[in-house]
């Protein structure tokens, strides 16, 4: 089963259409992305605490609806594959059961220390797949 | 040759790794969105007033580098494709002639009184055309 | 006792200094009145359905600590004071029990249809002035 | 004369009451605030390479009007009082010559290095009071 991370949506994200501004949507990708790798017990902190961080390199997003101000939404997480250095996560945006957006997120494992690319580290790796396997 | 819309990099959008986060490049491309359209003698507000809105239902970004506080940036702008009901558009972003994003959006154009979508107005079609023979 | 109106602090209200930069204060309290109104039993929505919205004319914030990424933070909401057409609210922020800053804002009813100011509707007068007997 | 930055108000700024959301003013006046510094020969970069950072300590800011998608706004800054270890800013927002908001804010001298408060350097007092003067 999915993780899923809850949003109410504020005010200040929705615009003069009355919708949330596209690019919120990644703000809340981001937080949940956050919230999905402690779920996994992968926290974000523990991670750069060992010299590793996570640089966005591709995302795409598809909307089939919109969220309004003070929407109960739940952000739902999953892995979506693994490669050497970058792994992907797939996320979906519904609104009273109803999918409005999905989309997918390649991250690629970089030293902190300012050095590049890195292998995705093998604790973080194996959380991915045993979430994979759920 | 391409539309250019130029931004400075605000300090709000830069986050604790020192680069902007990835939501802003979203705000920086419907900016340059209007800025285009402006350009090619079609303002969006103009649009508006003919009744005809546009929404997002497509975007997909790859980064290769990133942006900082106060760097100088060109947005360039570009019609890539144009259906019957929707256009897409082209972005690139370049920090000192440096390429470091470039993304590409699908826009729905839709009745602003509700009722869904619509054709691409005839204007803003060749105003697209047009902008794609130069 | 005050409401209680809690954040986590998303990672991109975060600046470069790796603290949160000073406008997202604002953004909590909006989301931190919204719900206060809705716990004294006048959910601003309810407020919009009869007519009657509120626009800031006034804010004052003070920092004395910061915010940083994942904290645990608290936005207690009271009413602070109740005029003829306005009424202030206070926010006090604290991390860990620790108070981070304090702000007052300065509300003024204002009717939807464009018409102007208006008096304080007597539902939410007396929902704030029974909250602050509490 | 104030020095004057100026504001092309985005999309993303504006709220479903179809004005610029209140924290945006804080956005503008903290890019204002860096131009300002580098217009009187001291840019805040350069303050930050000599180990020497600000913070907000308190602002606070009054609106009489609103700005909407698309305005032309000017944002006036000029040096308010300069103390020991801090020195405040005054901020006024005009469209169409029309006053919609105004502003001070208070910000503190500290070490990067995170020892704490300082005297704000004199180049950069001898630089706001030149301003205060002209």
């Amino acid at each position: 089963m999915a993780f899923v991370f809850p949003v109410v949506v504020p005010y200040f994200q929705v615009d003069q259409q009355g919708v949330v501004f596209n690019m919120w949507y990644l703000a809340w990708f981001d937080e949940a992305m956050s919230a999905f790798l402690a779920s996994i017990g992968y926290p974000y902190q523990s991670m750069i605490a060992t010299g590793v961080d996570v640089q966005l390199v591709h995302t795409e997003l598809d909307w089939r609806g919109a969220a309004r101000w003070g929407d109960d939404l739940v952000v739902e997480v999953s892995a979506d594959a693994i490669g050497t250095t970058s792994f992907t996560l797939a996320f979906g945006v519904r609104v009273r059961d109803e999918p409005i957006a999905s989309a997918k997120t390649v991250y690629v494992a970089i030293r902190t220390d300012g050095s590049g690319k890195c292998p995705v580290p093998p604790a973080l790796r194996a959380a991915l797949e045993s979430s994979m396997r759920e």
